[in-house]
């Protein structure tokens, strides 16, 4: 866990203190842990003693560490507890199920429960295709996970993926009003997940696989897409890729190259970059090369892992064997979706002209922007503390919003490449810049471009059942 | 399907009219043909045509089928589409989810997901009840059906079965505050069904198993109680045995008559019949009698149905035999849930003196109250349209938030008296009457009151892992 993320954050400590005690001790005692009163709220008031709630400034764990200790030896005061800001947003879950009209009568009652939903339920018996129209399916999404593989935490479980997956259901609702519910998965068994999605599917208008480990996030994938006739799309995998290529899109621009014409160097050959060069070969790239522990993946070798045989024959044409700095001689883009600080300096000082680097490694980049902005003409990263920021959420929301209105079957290649493309063409020719080539996550004009991208694109490849209204 | 639920009810004509047809036509067609029009909302003008939505007062199908043709057959108007309220109320389908904070800036981001969440994942996984504060699980119930006994209509499958269940979540919420998402499986596979609801369990707080067929419903629940650490309640079951048995306390209690000491017959033993058995005997019920097709169950006697078995061996202690009119001589409670109109006035006058009758039969009671009302103490049935109903939405909200707010690892058999006791209690001595043995279902305080006395229950029989406070 990374610490850090408290730094310079505010904690609120709950106090008991009993009547009669000097309240300017508890405050004397915050400021010399290194603590800041920002607030003081009353919650309690009784006989023997008042509660209040302090919100504290800290400037790190230690100071939260040491207020606690020195509040515990005052006397007169017990702290009941310590929350900061974050665990309290997360309190009792962060998402909420709301009926779209109350129930006020018994004549509502009858509606939307016995007796007159048994004529809703016979619609949808007699046209299966009703429940598109007449139940939740219209506008739900199950955000699926198995906990194997969350954030950069591994293999927590079930339970603690939870708050990571009601925070994707949020996202989806605030940027695209698309109704999200979390499914954390007791099972990490390849067969068991897919017999569970592909149950619990009728309610749903499509399926959002999320932090599953790979290899078997493949295999999960692959099968439900055949077997299911609703979209289902690994986030991990094609947002990252849908948006990596969008970045690409305009630094190719930028840099007045042509993506037929560049080597591509991907290191890190797992889900994610897979996926990336899945879709930068749709996109039209001839030269992309795979780096990974065993160095460049070739035709001319046998790997233990199912998708690097893969991998290596579908890309490396002109069989280069080596490492990551044989790779980037001469290269004109670097993706990382790696380990942090692996790319040096020094392999950038060999790529060709106006290299374009991606380093999206997570929380450290392959290679900090500090270190190379001088000598690339673009670096994008995965943090926000950054300009480029490579963000799913520029996609996720925007790709499932077209896929359910116009009801697609799958979302298909065409769909992710309309995806990127939308997302790239929300910068505009005179915003675009080396330090913007992607936009914010909080621009509203991304969300709609996408969706009407991708709705035009699963009508044009035959894999729309509806024609929404703009 | 029962097509009165139409009656004196209202349809949404949507009509496109061409320019310069003449509006009293359209009026005066649907006059003809029985409706009423009550409103007229211009959706859309157009050069050649508007689209206006027409609000008509229908007697019955009859009159919206009339409609619908001598509309269709007018010069210059289109039928686009014809809606009742009930089906407008079902569009999109009942249940939104939503963000309980909003997403505005990066520092909301940053903390509802990336990168601090991981903080809150961390804790969860370091100490995994605090699964229970953390996140939705705190609030939410899975309400899982196959869609294999739905209502009245049957094995409509799970598309179909959606409507009821969003409606359930709609009163979960609207009475109890309790976070309901409907799960419906497209399996009747009881092994299938099992491993599902394991696999889904981890992000829920408690699962209410709703019409699946008999004899599955029964193993399916009994091995989730004792396979997940969660409370499992089939409703079909165990809410029909709890508020049955809460009319039945004020029943006797207006009749002077003691539990210990009635003749109970049970006609119909299913899954509803069954439970509402076993409620009544852990309420001190001492002779019961069931009755189903092969007359009326004795331990002299072996049936195919295992259920069968079980409920012969554990009622009936005299061993009698015969049909139906044979239990019911003598006898002090008639309860159905059987077929309409199998219970005979003739039969009704042998029973003992002040028989209680509940007719629970959907749509079409045992017996209808008009044919009996002048020889019984008291009738209740399941409808809404006579005193005394018996309805589930009594029971489930209430237990489940005592459950969900005590953490209750099961709803047990104390728990369920508990409910029932306090439904019952919420009819006072004064207003307890021949017509008024149950409360109505828009009683405010039978929520509030189930709850408190479920949380007693729970933490007096050890099985609640939280005190909460009031």
């Amino acid at each position: 866990m990374n610490n850090k993320a408290l730094d310079g954050k505010t904690v609120i400590v709950r106090l008991e203190i009993e009547s009669g005690t000097n309240f300017s001790s508890v405050v004397s005692a915050i400021e010399a842990a290194g603590g800041d009163v920002i607030a003081i709220d009353v919650i309690q008031t009784g006989k023997g003693s008042t509660t209040r709630d302090l919100t504290v400034k800290v400037k790190d764990t230690g100071t939260t560490e040491r207020l606690g200790k020195s509040l515990g030896l005052l006397r007169g005061i017990r702290v009941i507890n310590t929350s900061d800001r974050t665990f309290l947003l997360h309190l009792g879950g962060k998402i909420t199920i709301q009926p779209k009209t109350p129930i006020q009568n018994r004549d509502d009652l009858s509606r939307v429960y016995t007796p007159e939903v048994a004529r809703v339920c016979t619609a949808i018996y007699e046209d299966p295709s009703k429940a598109f129209s007449l139940t939740i399916k219209r506008n739900t999404v199950a955000v699926v996970s198995d906990g194997s593989a969350v954030l950069g935490l591994g293999n927590i479980g079930p339970e603690a993926a939870m708050p990571v997956m009601e925070g994707k259901a949020m996202l989806f609702k605030q940027f695209a009003d698309v109704d999200a519910f979390p499914i954390c998965l007791d099972t990490q068994d390849t067969e068991a997940i897919i017999a569970v999605v592909k149950a619990i599917a009728p309610g749903f208008g499509g399926i959002n696989l999320e932090d599953i480990s790979s290899p078997r996030c493949f295999e999960i994938e692959e099968r439900l897409r055949e077997e299911l006739n609703i979209p289902v799309f690994h986030d991990d995998q094609h947002g990252t890729a849908v948006v990596l290529y969008a970045g690409l899109i305009n630094a190719l621009r930028l840099t007045g190259k042509r993506i037929e014409d560049a080597r591509i160097v991907v290191c890190g050959i797992g889900a994610a970059g897979t996926a990336c060069t899945k879709m930068l070969i749709a996109g039209g790239a001839r030269n992309v090369l795979g780096v990974d522990r065993d160095g460049i993946l070739t035709a001319d070798r046998e790997y233990a892992h199912p998708m690097w045989n893969w991998y290596a024959a579908n890309t490396n044409p002109e069989r280069m064997t080596g490492g990551l700095s044989d790779a980037l001689r001469g290269a004109d883009v670097f993706i990382g979706l790696s380990a942090g600080g692996i790319l040096k300096r020094e392999m950038v000082l060999t790529m060709n002209e106006q290299p374009i680097v991606f380093a999206m490694a997570n929380p450290d980049p392959e290679i900090r922007p500090e270190d190379a902005e001088d000598i690339v003409a673009v670096i994008a990263t995965g943090r926000s503390d950054f300009p480029n920021q490579i963000n799913n959420v520029l996609c996720f929301p925007g790709i499932f919003r077209g896929a359910l209105d116009c009801r697609a079957v799958t979302i298909n290649e065409e769909m992710k490449l309309a995806a990127a493309e939308a997302i790239a063409s929300t910068v505009g020719e005179d915003e675009l810049s080396r330090s913007y080539i992607i936009p914010s996550v909080f621009n509203t004009k991304v969300v709609e471009e996408v969706r009407r991208r991708v709705v035009q694109a699963a009508r044009d490849s035959g894999v729309a059942r509806r024609n929404p209204k703009e």
